[in-house]
């Protein structure tokens, strides 16, 4: 990483707080942070359909302090938040079709604790620097591609919902209230420690860890196009955004390489797996209702404002998680 | 109303349930279903600094039932909303100001309670018919005037965030589980009834309320334009979304009269009342951090779908409503 310097000179030191740090993306922030010198502490609620997982520390447990909390419990939040420099609130429920059949849950998690957390962080520390994890859910299905950040946001489904009053919390609390809070809208993740027992967060881990058992996956529909960032690109826009001063207020798309259609996804996945079997089929209609289509996202703005860019090809992307899970899928699956 | 006879062919004998039902606009809408022959239920939780008061079901006390109940109490929805034909949905928390003092508050009631709402009607009564009482707030400040349907949603306070998150519930569930819901947007709602003990509502009723008592009332600003609705106009409008099918998973406008300024207003009011004084003071600055400036808005999309239109000038609204509380302050104050 080119940005390394700035990054240490920013982190080493200082206090960190990760929501959902146990999970994917907020694991490997917290080893990134790790790496740059900070004092990183984690919560997380190790709630089993969610992605936390204590070996996505492995190695670097000894350095972080891990709460095991959950963010709807507010009267943990003040002591959580004071004393912090930062705080990186990547804690959500993801799944779509989780938030259908029990929506007051991703509700109470990914609208009502996101307020409890910026009214902790309003009332004792208003100095910290927020960065929200968004979601390109909240455009719903698209009017143009790639979606830039003045899409209409009209969600398919009540996760999108609750992920828009969500950031809008954030938003507001910086504009109204000084503090300091980014958003930025996430597609799909790929990479290590991502979860693979099922397609809670994207359907793509189940597809790598039926490979990696040497069973066919199934592919749904085909056609629609979709765009993916490769982990580490996400951390480092997450390190930017609270790094800098430009994104206060804001929030930014992520994305990633050109977009490929599933069926591209699925033959790339076999290829560089060096063989495996797909099976394609029909939509399901209880998903079909809430499916977005083709998606990819206008990630210009943050190139601009932060320098923030995707570095990572689909192709290594895919290669490392393959590789990833070939000798850790035991403690994933 | 040239459109009686439908509407009492729609609604008499039939079973209504009115959430907020002891309100402004839910009680005036309660006695025009009354008169047309419906079966009425109101729920209301009386809560002081909301808009339930006794005093406005005067004269049809007797011909509705009243449960005293909050719509944050979960396991009382089912019965609710069990064996009804038509929902009207106007509980809610309509402060700005509160909306950023007690934020959770407003959550509860705007967008959980809305939710719980919904998974009732879903689960227990999926054929009810539904009409939600949106807001205008939901906007933000406007890009262009008249504010349309297509405008963005950009809100600046924690009210706009959870109305959106309410209103999104009700979209969505009409498309993804059938429930047939309408929302209806509204601006400044005018008229007898309305809340004129504090600013809650809208600030035309402590003027109205200060004019009467003889004591000046204040202006803040007064060059903003807004527009006002007539509840004789809303509750028809919310008539006409319930009885007709055009609206079904959409959300409309309300709007009214030609725009006008605050100054204007003050002005008309002291005119219409025969003498009375205002001051013009300064915005507060806690409140001119979420005022949206100049509204109004553009209803034409209602008029199109359902045909509705307001009929009443803005002049008549006033007279109205300062000869209702000259009679009947006592009980609102």
């Amino acid at each position: 990483m080119t940005t390394a310097p700035f990054f240490r000179k920013t982190y080493a030191g200082r206090r960190v707080l990760i929501t959902g740090g146990l999970g994917f993306i907020g694991s490997t922030l917290a080893r990134a942070l790790v790496a740059l010198g900070a004092r990183v502490t984690i919560v997380d609620s190790l709630i089993p359909e969610y992605g936390g997982n204590r070996r996505n520390l492995a190695g670097i447990a000894s350095r972080v302090r891990v709460h095991v909390a959950d963010v709807r419990d507010w009267p943990r939040l003040p002591r959580l938040v004071r004393g912090q420099d930062f705080i990186f609130n990547l804690a959500g429920q993801t799944s779509h079709m989780d938030s259908m059949t029990d929506p007051q849950t991703d509700l109470d998690i990914n609208c009502r604790a996101q307020l409890a957390i910026l009214e902790a962080c309003r009332i004792h520390n208003p100095g910290i620097r927020i960065v929200f994890a968004s979601t390109r859910q909240i455009y719903g299905r698209p009017d143009y591609l790639p979606v830039d950040e003045r899409h209409p946001l009209r969600p398919v489904d009540v996760n999108g919902i609750n992920k828009i009053a969500g950031e809008s919390f954030h938003l507001l609390y910086s504009r109204v209230h000084g503090l300091r809070a980014t958003a930025l809208r996430l597609t799909n993740t790929i990479g290590p420690r991502m979860r693979v027992k099922d397609a809670r967060q994207t359907f793509v881990g189940v597809w790598i860890r039926d490979l990696v058992q040497g069973r066919p996956f199934e592919v749904w529909g085909g056609s629609q196009r979709r765009d993916f960032t490769y982990v580490d690109d996400a951390v480092e826009a997450f390190l930017l955004a609270a790094a800098r001063p430009e994104g206060v207020g804001e929030a930014f798309n992520l994305g990633g390489p050109p977009p490929v259609t599933l069926h591209q996804l699925a033959h790339l996945l076999v290829e560089l797996n060096g063989g495996g079997i797909f099976r394609v089929r029909e939509f399901p209609a209880d998903r079909k209702k809430i499916d977005i289509g083709d998606f990819y996202a206008d990630d210009r703005r943050i190139a601009r404002r932060l320098g923030w860019r995707p570095r990572t090809d689909l192709k290594t992307m895919l290669a490392r998680t393959l590789e990833f899970y070939r000798t850790e899928l035991k403690h994933y699956s």
